[in-house]
């Protein structure tokens, strides 16, 4: 394993010019006409993969854009873990934010600037060298290991799930090991053992069949838009408890080890608002921030609309109010029983002066959660701890990451997050930027998790 | 009045031909440069004035689209009469529902089929032949006449009031008359004797100070569109009157008198609904449908957005909501007064989560109420009873004319609202029309209210 480390040490010059030529390719998959491009950037991946010395490369055609699949199955007796992550990136919008180009990778301070240098390419990028850094020195891996880079992750992965389910085999492991997250902090590694589900609905309700004259008709009939706020005023009570019935019916309360774990993280809770520039928090506010945002399922109205919207004023009674919201959901809560919960809960409140229209948007999934007890928890906390020479963190995060959820529902295994973005690496933002000792330190942390992983 | 009247008849062809020449001027005020069309509109309404016989007639430019006036003062000891009207016209979008041209009228089963055919340039019309028929027959009318004729009626009249305070002598009159409104139906004449009064808020909840994850961020802070649903949620009570403080403190209930022209009134509530589509109305439902409509204030929210509002989903916690809402008022209430009880109100009820900011939009004003022992209110009754063979009813109205209460305000007059247009006439659609008949009766009871205005 030393001399992998000393590998990654002497080649680094090479390794970033690697990665800089991967980062000019502009793989923005929310453009459908990118095509070409997004081909190249399939066929970089693929090259990286065969370079790095890993077998059966292939590139997997889908509807939209392609996926890229990679494994070295050689370590007879040993685990296979399973590495996803993506080569598509998020637009660049506002693209006048940039300092520079965004597909002009630049490196100043200390960061490597350019659209994916953190999401996703660069953490790639870190488990192909490791990999690569193992294989070059030692001529074979500690354990197996199976690449799934998918090309439509910020769209919404919409070509993911029935891959997964078409190819079992080859995609059969015993772990995910996922690098699309965060660190805790510089310094700070972290493991993510939760993760929310999530489901989406959106609403209509139709009053009168036709937008009316507010003065003529106004006082005669039920106002649309009044209605949906006394829809949506009517979800949480004053204590910040979501009143759907059964919605909390699964939420199990932490264990006292989770409490700990929960406990320990080093979240100052006026930092946090004022960051947000809010003066006080809102939701189940006698439970701690952490254990609402990652432990609690909870509702959120993320988009409301109907009549007039521009500038002045129209005297519209309109026949029509909108909108879209959403669930998070934590694990043991199920995804349909929850839609079906929401859907009784708005169908029974919504007054006879409105119709009614509501569904479930597709995508989302189930929330999920890693036992602690997981050998793979130890061997990632050790490897951590030895490349970042401070004990990670095991955090959970609110959002939702559907592929995690799907491996474990088709592929039958857990999936560990470890992430080495940092808090300021400007995701999806313009100047998003890579940290590149820790870009180093996050390779060693892979190499070393391959060994530990072995048993 | 009776040669007059023949002489009506007796030049129907020459005055049709005449409304056909001016509905061919697109007169379409929306559209900012018109001004060329506009003048010619101007000075079409002028050469016809001038050719009725009126005298005094000038074009006056504004910063927007030219005002016409013309006078005619030679009754001495008579009262006058102020007449008002608009020679401008919605547009025409959209097009293609036209059976024909918009500005090429054409005559089908006894209607004229035009844009401004009823709204307005025919009842202006009506105004202009009336006058003309006296005066070519008897050489002076029985009462003063002033007319004032408004180029930007369907854009808001933003220089109309200007023009009302810098003309109060030019415009000195005894009584308003205004044709732009509507009979009851077919052969069923109606003198519109109140009109509700205006105001509009415009409202932003700032929570956050960025659209936030719904995953990172839900279930730590209040989501603004919550909030909003909240506040609007709270506004009514389940008995559907209004909760803001005061709100009905001017609001004064019908007398008698009031309540039995309202009841004379043959509305069926049933076919009202259902022409609107809906099962069951909404509001102060223990009050008669008319008297909710016309004699009693409302809030009505007319645009909320905030959020994600198009295809798909994008999990966001929005940083904002913001919501237009109007509410409409009865004489006696003062605009100010409402505008600062709403504010109070809200500023109230928004809890320390968001950031609120709130502020009336211009425009709007008081409802209005013509005193029903007014003498005018007995002529018109009676030039309406011998032109078309029934009694008018007593109507009002749930919309805001603002000149009305603009000429109440700064001319000191009331003003009888006696339109002739039918609830078909499409006015503000497709297809608009004037049903010929009804133009004809309707100028015959116009000639009969001046003769029956003298004293």
């Amino acid at each position: 394993m030393e001399r992998a480390l000393e590998y990654l040490v002497a080649h680094r010059e090479e390794h970033l010019e690697r990665l800089i030529d991967y980062l000019r390719i502009p793989t923005i998959s929310g453009d459908a006409t990118n095509g070409p491009v997004m081909a190249r950037g399939a066929d970089f991946t693929a090259a990286w993969l065969r370079s790095a010395g890993l077998e059966e490369v292939n590139i997997h055609q889908t509807p939209g854009f392609p996926l890229v699949t990679a494994a070295w199955r050689r370590a007879a007796g040993q685990p296979t873990v399973l590495i996803y992550g993506h080569y598509d990136v998020q637009p660049v919008d506002p693209l006048s934010e940039w300092h520079q180009d965004p597909f002009q990778p630049h490196i100043r301070d200390g960061r490597l600037i350019a659209r994916g240098a953190t999401d996703d390419k660069g953490q790639i990028a870190m488990h192909m060298l490791g990999v690569e850094s193992i294989l070059r020195t030692r001529g074979s891996l500690p354990v197996n290991v199976v690449f799934l880079i998918d090309g439509e992750e910020e769209m919404g992965s919409p070509n993911l799930l029935p891959f997964l389910k078409d190819h079992r085999e080859l995609l059969r492991a015993d772990l995910g090991l996922v690098s699309d997250s965060s660190m805790w902090d510089l310094g700070k590694p972290a493991i993510t053992v939760g993760l929310r589900g999530l489901v989406t609905l959106e609403m209509t309700l139709t009053g009168p069949n036709r937008d009316l004259h507010s003065g003529t008709f106004g006082g005669t009939v039920d106002n649309p838009l009044e209605v949906m706020a006394r829809l949506l005023a009517s979800v949480k009570g004053s204590d910040g408890r979501v009143r759907i019935p059964g919605f909390y019916d699964a939420v199990r309360e932490l264990t006292p080890e989770e409490r700990r774990d929960l406990e320990a993280i080093p979240l100052n809770e006026a930092d946090f608002y004022a960051d947000l520039g809010v003066s006080q928090g809102f939701g189940e506010i006698d439970r701690p921030l952490l254990e609402r945002v990652w432990c609690r399922p909870t509702f959120e109205i993320n988009g409301l609309w109907g009549g007039y919207n521009s500038a002045g004023f129209k005297t519209v009674l309109p026949s029509q109010a909108h909108a879209k919201f959403s669930m998070r959901l934590v694990p043991d809560q199920d995804p349909e029983a929850i839609i079906a919960a929401a859907i009784r809960f708005f169908t029974e409140a919504a007054p006879p002066t409105v119709n009614l229209s509501i569904r479930a948007l597709p995508g989302g999934g189930s929330g999920i959660v890693v036992p602690s007890e997981l050998p793979a928890i130890a061997a990632a906390r050790q490897a951590l701890t030895e490349a970042f020479h401070t004990p990670p963190l095991l955090i959970r995060e609110g959002g939702s990451i559907p592929v995690v959820a799907q491996m474990r529902q088709f592929l039958g295994i857990h999936t560990l997050l470890i992430g080495f973005g940092l808090p300021d690496a400007r995701t999806h933002s313009p100047n998003e930027n890579l940290h590149l000792p820790t870009f180093w330190s996050g390779t060693e942390a892979l190499v070393r998790i391959l060994h530990h992983l072995a048993s």
